[in-house]
């Protein structure tokens, strides 16, 4: 298969110079990342580890690492897990493609929300599955249109992004958690759940693996302490787990310096802090991206995002084109095509509250109804 | 396929404990690993781009440190390459990887030495190669052997440790070099060159792509700063290095805070300074472990080592054997079966001096000979 770049990454090549307004990025806010307690924990690391910070990583991860993590997910996220179940990966990507090579033949079904996130479904591609995208309203995945398409589709796998989903920032109803898990039970399907946004937003759903074991959890440490550990998890059992440490090998790709400094982190509680003061911020952020849609784009939301790092809208008008236009007025967005697993629409795009300023958000959704008003006019 | 443990991974999990006379790692000696300057370099790091140590990597690895990766090539190791052609990876093994699911199909003939390391021969087989091995002697690779299977076997492509090999410790001599550049080239095979060692060691022969730029090159820092940061790279041009850097998307997988950390490593010299301490002690080694091989194990070895951390020795006995009663002596290595692509011997056996103190070597030796001449008069 031909190899493309991530519209992510190409719109931040794109916009490498002069944006003022970054709606594109994923990253977490640097005002919240914890810089200073990452030098304490170096500190502390160095002192104590000493020449091990810098040894081969072992198979499966630190076992430090790990035994924290499961008390992290424990804490924060309800979901219990025993250390040997919890499988370091170097972030969810990494994660997700090693589950896409272990789980995944050429012409394996998988369905997923669409539009979803386009980098996880990179490597499920690459390795030759067949992608069926389910519809998705404000209660996230249309679970009536998931059966039909499982009846006529046949076996496969679930990959699903439950809570504050990627772009549309939906979250899966209750109602709908429990008919999902009752179709995979049904039709025998292995879910894979990717949940890297739920620890920072409160009176979120609680995870589909807290309540059923036989989900695949795929989880990270990139949204709260810095996607620049790369330390990401998969929480599974089994011969799956097992297979999972043993393809590591084949890359061996996780940092053991970042593994002792997350250790660290979590150990002292640094995570919990950043969650704290995180969970403020990312709400008082979305809150304020929703509100400026309204009030300048009226309309333009697709769905309306409950948690996370995004909104979906519609442009109106070609958003590639209005991209080019952006970057000139400071502003950069990834367009929504390429998240679409199929009937992908041009006239759409992901904004992201991630990275950019509280105090920018409005200004720029202003400045960008500006430009689309111009072009609009332009064109018709 | 069946995915299995290495056996490096399998004698470190047996060796956890009491062992005084670690044969097996293929790790860098704790006592040249520079942490206290990697301490100094966070300090850099931090002071200097604060949260930007945390990012996400971007596509292809962190521009500085590519250009001090340039630096390095063409000052250590004299290759001459644009630090666009340098692309970061998690490690020399994740880029092994990456190259394999570039590369390799079902069914891509991969010709290699044998026994050759099996760590990297793994991805390849997950990915489907059929690996033919090329038999060895003292001078490397006997490329006349090459020459014959290529002319059996047909295109494909070669996958080479030249210098310092793993597991045998030879290098390949100046005529074969020639004679494996030309076969490459008359029979149109990709090279790629595998090469951890050689600037931990003087007077080796130069890299076969310091002198034919189509060979894909593949290095690390693991074994100068130390394996827990993973960083590796290829050095590779045109599409391939394109479809590398959007394969690498997939796994996102290295570290923004260890790249910042090698790149300060870098720029400093601390790298060049480590090679000069080392090239001494590692020889100094090497030459301690052949030494009390032929004293103590006389004809054991089956190759002469010239540089690397490696020998390979014939142990008479069942390996798998041996290591068990070599464990309860406090003795580890890795059995060599596992090591060949064809014909393995189980009577055969990696020693490395990578991590071992060197004043217990000759004592490790002796034990070790001690071992094998109970276990033999045993059995006889």
């Amino acid at each position: 298969m031909r190899l493309s770049w991530s519209p992510v990454e190409l719109v931040s090549r794109l916009a490498r110079r002069g944006i003022t307004y970054n709606f594109a990025s994923g990253a977490p806010d640097v005002t919240v990342l914890p810089i200073d307690e990452v030098r304490r924990s170096f500190e502390n690391v160095y002192e104590k580890y000493g020449t091990l910070i810098l040894a081969y990583p072992g198979a499966g991860g630190l076992k430090e690492l790990r035994i924290e993590l499961a008390k992290y997910l424990s804490r924060v996220l309800g979901i219990r897990a025993s250390w040997r179940d919890i499988i370091v990966t170097a972030g969810a990507q990494h994660a997700i493609k090693l589950l896409s090579q272990l789980m995944i033949r050429r012409g394996t079904v998988i369905y997923t929300e669409n539009p979803t996130f386009v980098e996880t479904v990179a490597p499920m591609r690459f390795q030759g599955a067949r992608l069926i995208g389910v519809p998705m309203d404000d209660e996230g995945m249309i679970t009536q249109e998931l059966e039909s398409l499982v009846r006529k589709h046949g076996p496969g796998i679930i990959y699903t992004i439950p809570n504050c989903h990627n772009p549309t920032g939906v979250s899966l109803s209750r109602d709908r958690r429990k008919h999902l898990l009752e179709i995979a039970e049904k039709y025998n399907l292995k879910i894979i759940e990717d949940d890297p946004y739920t620890s920072l937003y409160l009176n979120t759903q609680p995870s589909l693996k807290s309540v059923n074991d036989d989900v695949i959890y795929v989880g990270t440490l990139s949204k709260v302490l810095g996607p620049g550990f790369r330390i990401g998890f998969v929480v599974v059992g089994g011969a799956l787990r097992n297979n999972l440490e043993k393809l590591e090998q084949h890359d061996f790709a996780s940092s053991t310096l970042t593994q002792y400094l997350v250790y660290d982190l979590l150990r002292r509680g640094v995570a919990e802090r950043v969650i704290d003061e995180a969970r403020g911020l990312y709400s008082r952020k979305l809150g304020e991206l929703v509100d400026s849609l309204n009030h300048y784009l009226p309309g333009s939301l697709m769905f309306n995002p409950s948690c996370g790092f995004y909104a979906f809208i519609s442009t109106k008008i070609n958003a590639w084109h209005l991209l080019r236009k952006c970057t000139k007025a400071g502003i950069a967005f990834v367009p929504g095509d390429k998240f679409y697993v199929s009937d992908g629409r041009l006239d759409t795009a992901r904004l992201s509250i991630g990275s950019i300023r509280i105090d920018l958000i409005r200004d720029g959704i202003r400045t960008l109804s500006n430009v689309i008003r111009t072009m609009s006019t332009n064109i018709t």
